[in-house]
């Protein structure tokens, strides 16, 4: 195994009804809260309720940031910094998925600043000093932004999504509680259990691929992700399957199975390139684009790709060549992705063919473990997104 | 899945070298330093010049705990809390394996109040509410001590070898340079090994058993011990096996794979009741043990005896019964030990049948998961541990 650096100190309560925890757990913090969150569906399902009420028990004054959107945008982070500035927030409480929490992590770094944050963190790359402390109450699986210090954003009048990090931004802690998905829209549901798969995707298919635990565990997640998510489709109340999926995205980002990996993140990076023109729903691009990623590419890490088929979806090498073997897992995720109703193409994203020489060299990196990309390469690999 | 909590904070510096980044570690911490250590092996193997080298250069002052013996001792205990009270330590480094970081554990708590350890912590079971920090260079993988609050102990005259925790013994960080393994014994780096699939064991023998995450990493960790320990077995400095057996070892019990299991670690109390009378190494007992715990109670937890012998040793149940099939995977287990050199009967630990009445009513605990035992189902097992 290549050596690696692990630290993770978020907390994490899972479980129904974890969140009455959430008082004592905000013991240690000020009074000012800054509660962000989504389009409303928390006030919907009760969870908004819910959450005031116990701010409000333990004594504290609560702020509101509502509509953080899917693709956080820049406008909304400079919101949430204007809050923090103005009222002392002492503690940012992220209710939603990883579009709410990432928000709040560039909220957290750039209201202890006076430099303006996306020309310090995300153009001169300059380090965060200070962070607001943040939490989360996670409503949506799949980002796995919970348990980690990275975030997304976008600069929609730019045309750029790309991601940032600090571990001042880690969250303290994250309350799991798999009822809070219940609620959720089937493709949301969907998209965040592809994403979860995606992420694993990611580090896993990098070198170095010698035996060694980080690909076991991602083996095993992703293994548990395709057992779950068919039994969460049919049964979205299925209690055991959506734990399964809650906790499988938060194990796919904590860093855990990353370690000693390279890691070439190369197709989120391309679907950032789709969203960043498109504003589609992450997952939903990942669905897109990843299978075709891996059709284009796989024979850069072949062996890996054969250890993937028999692995994870207890494909025989039996009488087929090694990229007969290789195809066949590649075929499997399409299909598997297919039949919980993920999208396959870029047509049923919106996104018409003409854009795709504008997306392929609008991606902000092209080093892959395997083998690097060129931007006629990505324009082939979207051409095969056209494909059902 | 179950509920649960899970928070571990300890930093990880995993690879070849690594020690380099002890001293910048050590910064944050005060000038006394307690460092413990074992025989003296790391005086040998070059580890030990190292360390005092880099202390000394960060401007630390070095106090010494040496000969922490194996089954660590309450003595070693005390003699620790005196150095620590003596001499103002402000953190503790232990240097070995878990018997070293163990004892550690209870010297740091032990330090920090006037109560008898002891009688306070292991009898009257009241909590730590101070300790010193203390972080760990790892030389023996196994015992998981690097990356949990646990520590067990052993009072030789009461014959009690027991457990205790509390997350103020969490170690800060722990070093885990898989180099430094190199030298170790053979029958010691196997005992190790015996102990990470024992842990392993203890977690995913016991319910719920509804398919959940902790199980398939659990099995996915069992499977790289299980192909890794005979390559590091065949040549001891094959780094990247030595790697996974160290990594293996810290997953395996820092509470990962038991988050929402029961759990009931019976076989490791069975076990402490063979050290507490005859100080045998930990590992070489549970390989004794833990193999016929599982043919002497397999039946409680059939099917996920069954489920362990397709998915971690790949035994096909086809033209078998389940019993047929879990007796297959104890056997597979049963060999595997013996095939690396383990001991299989207590007549190779030294231990006389006439020893097993006392063993088996001196056992901490006889509550399973699956269904409890009896003395008498203790004095059988033991029995069955006659037999090679």
């Amino acid at each position: 195994m290549n050596g690696f650096y692990f630290h993770n100190p978020t907390k994490v309560y899972f479980g129904e009804g974890v969140v009455s925890k959430l008082g004592k757990e905000l013991e240690a913090y000020g009074k000012n809260i800054l509660m962000t969150y989504g389009g409303g569906s928390i006030k919907k399902n009760g969870i908004y309720d819910k959450v005031t009420d116990i701010l409000k028990g333990a004594g504290k004054n609560v702020f509101e940031l509502p509509g953080v959107m899917p693709n956080p945008r820049t406008e909304k982070v400079y919101e949430g910094i204007k809050i923090c500035k103005e009222q002392a927030i002492d503690f940012i409480l992220a209710i939603g998925g990883g579009s709410v929490i990432d928000c709040s992590k560039l909220i957290a770094a750039g209201a202890r600043t006076d430099r303006d944050f996306w020309e310090s963190f995300l153009i001169k790359k300059e380090k965060a000093s200070d962070a607001v402390p943040l939490g989360s109450i996670l409503t949506l699986a799949g980002t796995g932004s919970e348990m980690d210090c990275l975030a997304v954003i976008t600069k929609w009048d730019a045309q750029i999504k790309t991601s940032w990090g600090s571990p001042l931004v880690q969250p303290k802690f994250a309350f799991l509680d798999p009822t809070y998905t219940y609620s959720l829209p089937k493709n949301q549901m969907v998209n965040g259990a592809v994403d979860t798969l995606s992420h694993l995707f990611e580090q896993y298919f990098s070198r170095p691929d010698t035996n060694n635990v980080s690909d076991d565990l991602a083996e095993a997640l992703m293994k548990n992700v395709i057992q779950n998510l068919p039994l969460a489709v049919k049964n979205p109340e299925d209690y055991n399957a959506r734990s399964n999926l809650m906790w499988d995205s938060t194990l796919a980002l904590n860093t855990l199975v990353g370690l000693g990996k390279e890691q070439d993140w190369i197709t989120h990076k391309i679907e950032h390139s789709l969203s960043a023109f498109y504003d589609v729903a992450h997952g939903a691009g990942l669905a897109v684009v990843h299978p075709n990623y891996m059709l284009y590419t796989y024979k850069g890490g072949l062996s890996k790709y054969v250890q993937y088929a028999k692995n994870v979806w207890g494909i025989s090498s039996e009488g087929k060549t090694e990229d007969e073997t290789a195809l066949a897992g590649i075929r499997a995720t399409r299909d598997f992705f297919k039949s919980v109703g993920a999208p396959s193409t870029l047509q049923e994203l919106g996104i018409p063919e003409s854009s795709i020489d504008a997306i392929s060299e609008n991606v902000q990196r092209y080093k892959t473990s395997y083998s690097d990309l060129t931007v006629a390469d990505v324009k082939e690999i979207l051409r095969l997104c056209l494909q059902s």
